[in-house]
């Protein structure tokens, strides 16, 4: 049985990314699998899809608010749909590869306090001066990693990684891939346990 | 409590449709409800919201390919995308009201028996002659539905029902409503079950 890492990718601008983000990890180790943590931005996803965010379409919008307090109470999380929705989540993305490149761990734990700042306490993480902060609470060198998020070298990784998503059919966020089977959207977390005990 | 009708909201081109079509009974009658069905034309939804159909969606189409086999699967329906997908679902709308005007339980058997000619047979029930061929496997009169679904009363009936959910905020299928509160998609189906037990 194949015990390959499973790939989480997710936008830190999606609220339904910030739902798997809490769930993903306890459901892999359930099974025996590692997560690989994989921010994306669905605004270069959207222009080769040519989709919209789902708040700026009439009627899904209003729905979506409802579903997700709903769906965040359900899941026992705390949840506020942030004042500006949705953001560019360069800066939270690219502060994700540069400190992953040094500490995988701590990388999960800056993107889970990044997604719980914006989600929970409304502060802007596509502000660089926001994700910096929060980096330094978790004892990140501050200096350093705003110079890491300027530095074309991770600019150019979280391009990569972009792309790389896209080709591999990435649409949306999150979107979780198990040894190649495509899962999109924290409603299909069951799906995904379900997948990790036994394919159908 | 209140005991209200749930109103379930589907369109007969809509593969999630079918699958949550064979579970919303169930799922109410567990918790002492009715179920009002009620076919929709997603087209003239998708107008006012901008949408797409998901199949014609670069990326997401693959995706739903293997997501609703994969559903299908789980649920233990069998299922086919058909040859010609998505169809406008016109005709066999027509037919369900006009059967539900004077037997709504015939009206669901209808339903189910036209969603399954479409799913699992690949028959184009978008064609009248078809969903007339399915009506009368149930003993239902073909020359008469055949007189009722060019009836004018019919056909206003039918956008009256599609204005009504428009105006109500319905944008997808299916969609479930229950005493007010919302739920977009057969991944939802979960929740309408926890809901109807008690809602959070």
């Amino acid at each position: 049985m194949s015990k390959q890492p499973i790939d989480f990718y997710f936008d830190f601008s999606s609220p339904y990314g910030y739902f798997a983000a809490h769930k993903i990890e306890d459901i892999a180790s359930r099974h025996g699998r590692s997560v690989t943590w994989r921010p994306i931005l669905l605004g270069a996803v959207f222009k080769v899809s040519g989709q919209q965010p789902l708040s700026t379409i009439p009627l899904k919008g209003d729905y979506m608010s409802r579903d997700l307090g709903r769906t965040a109470r359900l899941l026992g999380l705390p949840f506020q749909l942030p004042t500006k929705f949705p953001i560019a989540s360069t800066a939270p993305s690219r502060a994700f590869y540069a400190v992953s490149d040094e500490d995988p761990a701590l990388a999960k734990r800056l993107a889970l306090a990044l997604y719980d700042t914006y989600f929970t306490q409304d502060r802007d993480i596509s502000a660089p001066d926001v994700t910096l902060d929060v980096a330094a609470t978790l004892g990140i060198d501050r200096s350093k990693l705003e110079r890491q998020i300027n530095d074309q070298a991770v600019k150019d990784r979280l391009r990569r990684e972009v792309e790389s998503a896209i080709s591999r059919g990435v649409f949306g966020s999150p979107y979780i891939v198990i040894d190649g089977e495509p899962f999109w959207g924290s409603d299909r977390l069951d799906q995904v346990e379900k997948w990790l005990a036994r394919p159908w």
